[in-house]
C-alpha cells in the first residue's frame, strides 16, 4: 500500500474517517459510506442516532468498515471511561474515539476532563483517539499521555466553518509524533483538502456528508478532496509570491 | 457524459484546463498532462517555453488533448489579434485563450485592450476565452461581446496566492450566462476545489503543477480537487452556523 | 501641519473623506460630520438624498468642510461629464469625485466609461478623483490620464464587507504616484485602520457612518481608526512570525 | 467617567493594557507608555528585561500607572503561585497577570497548570488576570474559578499574527460574565480595533509597540485604535451584505 495511514500499527488506505450522525436513513448512510471509501467510521455509544444504532454496527460489519465507538455525549472523564469500557465489552474493540464535551452550545472538548480520561484509558489498554480543541499544548499533552493520534477541531461540531485557525493546525503538525486527524468543522471539500495540505494525516467528518443535500455525492467529494490534499502535500507546492511570475520567459 | 463542461457547444469531461508553461522537460510535462486528465491545454504562441513549442504541439496531438493557443506576451489588442490569427492559420483552430497583459510586474490583464481584442476576434469568428481580472463588470462586458467563457483570475499569474477575492468570483458566477473558468493564482489543491465550490465551471493552471516539486503528483492532486469541488458544489453543502450543532439528538 | 494629506497641491489634516448618503436627517448628518473631523465631503449631484441637497451644501459651507460633488447615478461617460460640468457651474469647484457605475446590483464602476470620463474631465481642467474597482492596471491608467488620486474600492458600495482583496490594494499603493484613497466597502473601524496600514493616504465612507445605529459615535470611531492606521503605517510594525518570540530574554 | 473599563471593581478610563518587554531603553519605554495612555501595565517578575526591572517599577510609579506583575517564564502552577506571592510581598499588590507557559517555541499557556494556579491564587486572595489560549471552555472555567477577567490570545506571543480565530473570541465574549482582554498576537492597529469590535473589553500588548520601528508613534496608533474599536462596537455597525446597497435612492 502506497502511503498508508498508520494508526497504532494498523494501516488504512483511506484517510477519510467518517461519522454516522445526522444520516436520514440507513440506506442513505450506506450509500454515503460506500461512496466515501472510508475504512474507519465512528459511532456514538450514548446517543440515539436517527438511524438506529444496532443497524449501524451491522452495516459497518457488512461493509467491512472498522467501527470506532465514540463517547459523544459524555461530560466527564468518569462518564467517558465508563462508556469506553462498555463499548469494549459490547463490540470487542479497544479503540475509542474519546469525546468529553463541556456544554451543548459549543460541543467543545473539556481539555481537563479529556486529558484525564485519556490517561485512564491508555492505562487501561485502550487505543485512544481524542477529539480535542486546536491547542498545540494540549495536543502534545495528549500525545505524551499515550494517545494514538491527536484530533484537533477545525471549528465547533456542526458549524461547517472549516478550519478557523490553520496556524494552530500547522503548529500541532510541526511537533506531533503521532498522526494528526482534523476533526469537526469541515463543511465542504476544500476544507478537507486544506486539512491535508496543512499536514494532517486524515480528516474526520459526519454531518458535512450526512446532512448535505446529496450525501452520496458529497461523500464522493470528500473522498476526492482528502486524496487531493494529501497528494498536494506530498507534491510540494509552489511558494507564494507578492508579484507575478511568468510561466515562461519572454522571447 | 454526466455533467460535462460545455464550451461553445463542445463537451469536455475534464474540468481542469492545463497550461504548459514552466515545465522542466517534455517528459515531465507529458507525465503531468496525463496525470491531470486534462482534455484542453493552452500553449503560448509568442513565448519561448523551456520545453520547446514544436514538441508541445506534437505532444498534445499524441495525447489527444485539444490545444488552446494563447496570446501570452501580448500587450495590445492589435498584437493579440494578430497572434490569434497566426495561431488559427498555423494550427487550424479558431479557439483562442486571449491574454493581453499590461505589464511584467503584475501580468494583470489590461481591461481595455482585452475587451477591444475580444470584440475584434469574436467578429472575426473566433471562439474567445479571455483571461480577465476578477471585475464582475468586465466579466459581463466580455460575455456581451460574445466571448465563449469568462476567465477571471484568482490572483496574479504565478503568485500561488489562490483566490484572493471569493466574493468577486461569486458575483461573476451569479450573473454569468457562459461558463466561468478560474484562471491564474491557483497554488494548491484546495484552491482548485474552492474555485469549483464558488460555482466556477472549470479551473486553469500551469505553474502550480509544472513548478511543483513533483509535477505529476500535483497534477493528480489538481484533477481530484477539481472533481471534488465540482461534486461538493452539486451536492449542496451544509450551512455555516455560529454555534455548534450536534450530529444526533441526546438520548 | 505634520503629515498632511495632499491632493492636487491642497493640504488636508484629516484623512477621512465623508459622504452624506444615507443620513436620516440634516441634524444627524451634522453631528456625524463634526465628529468625524472630515475636511472634505462628497455629495451626490444627481441623487435625491433623504436629507435634501440644498441643506447639505449649506451645512458643509457652515462647517467649513470642502464640498466634493460626485456623479453618483451616472452610467455613461457622457452623463458623468455633463454632471461634473453642471456641478462646476453650480458650486464653483472644479473638483469632482467621478463615479460611473455599471448597474444597480453591484454599483461597481464601469472601467471603460470611467476612464473615458476621467480623460475628458482632466482635459477640461477638472481635478478628478475617480471611484474605481481595485484593479491595479486601471489604477495606473487613471493616474496616467491625469487623475489627482485613485480611489479603489474595498468591496461594493454599501456591503460593509471591508477590504476583500488587500493584495490588490497593496499592489496599487506600491506603484501609485498619486494618493490612494480607499473608497467603498468599509463597515467598521478596523476596516479603515487596515486601509491606512496598507498604505492608503485616506479613506472615504458614507453609510458605514450614516447608517450605523449611532452615526455620531461611529464617526468618532472612524476618525480615530483612520488616524490609528496612519500612525501604525508610519511607525513600522513588527514582522509576522510563525513561532512565538518572547518579549524579554529568560534569566 | 463614560464607559470605563471595570476590573474587580476598579475603574480605568484606558482600555489599553501595556507590557514592558522588548523596550530598548527606559527612555523609549517611557515615551511609549505616555503616548499609549495606558493606566495598567504589566511587568515580568522573573525575566531580565533589557531595560532593567528596578527602573521599570519606578517609572510606572512616577507616571502614575498601575503596575501589574506577571509570572512570565513560569512553567508550572507551583512556580507561578510562588512568583505571584513574591510579587505581592515586594510590590504590595494582590493583582497578578498569571502566565504559565508550556514551552519556548510557542509560549502558549498550559491550560492545566494555568487553571490550577488560578484556583490557588484566587483562594489566596489574589485578583487574577490569566493569560489563556482562545478556548471558550477554558475561558469559562477560569471565570468559574474566580478570575477577575479572562485574557485569551489572538495568536502566540510575539508573532504579530493578529487574531487568528475571531470566532473563538466571539464565543468567549458571548458567554463571559467578566471582562475579556485580548492578550498576545497583536501586530498592528487594526488588530487592536478588531479585538474591541469583537466585544473585548481591553487589549494587552507589548512588543507590537516596543519593537516597532517607532515605538512612541505605534503607541499612539494603538491608543487610537483601541478607542476606535470600542466606539465602533458601541455604535452598532451596518450589516454585511452580498449585493451592493446605494447610499441614497435614485431620483
Amino acid at each position: 500500500m502506497d502511503d498508508p495511514l498508520v494508526i497504532a500499527a494498523r494501516e488504512f488506505s483511506s484517510r477519510l474517517v467518517m461519522g454516522t450522525g445526522g444520516a436520514s436513513s440507513l440506506e442513505s448512510l450506506e450509500r454515503a459510506l460506500v461512496a466515501s471509501g472510508t475504512e474507519l467510521t465512528t459511532v456514538a455509544m450514548r446517543r440515539a442516532d436517527a438511524v438506529g444504532q444496532t443497524g449501524v454496527w451491522e452495516l459497518l460489519a457488512r461493509l467491512g468498515i472498522e467501527p470506532l465507538p465514540n463517547t459523544a455525549g459524555c461530560r466527564t472523564a468518569a462518564e467517558a471511561v465508563l462508556t469506553a469500557r462498555l463499548a469494549r465489552e459490547a463490540l470487542g474493540t479497544s479503540w475509542v474515539k474519546l469525546e468529553v464535551v463541556a456544554d451543548d452550545q459549543t460541543l467543545l472538548p473539556d481539555p481537563l476532563e479529556l486529558l484525564d480520561a485519556a490517561e485512564q484509558l491508555v492505562e487501561d489498554g485502550f487505543t485512544v483517539l481524542p477529539y480535542a480543541n486546536d491547542d498545540p499544548v494540549l495536543a502534545l499533552r495528549l500525545e505524551q499521555a499515550g494517545c494514538a493520534v491527536v484530533m484537533p477541531l477545525g471549528s465547533p461540531i456542526g458549524t461547517g466553518l472549516g478550519i478557523r485557525n490553520p496556524h494552530n493546525i500547522e503548529l500541532i503538525v510541526a511537533r506531533a509524533g503521532v498522526p494528526v486527524i482534523l476533526d469537526a468543522g469541515v463543511g465542504t471539500a476544500s476544507d478537507a483538502a486544506l486539512a491535508m495540505e496543512l499536514g494532517c494525516s486524515a480528516v474526520l467528518m459526519a454531518t458535512a456528508v450526512t446532512r448535505a443535500d446529496d450525501p452520496e455525492r458529497m461523500a464522493v467529494a470528500m473522498r476526492l478532496a482528502t486524496e487531493a490534499g494529501r497528494h498536494a502535500y506530498r507534491a510540494g507546492r509552489i511558494p507564494k509570491r507578492f508579484w507575478a511570475h511568468a510561466s515562461s520567459p519572454s522571447r
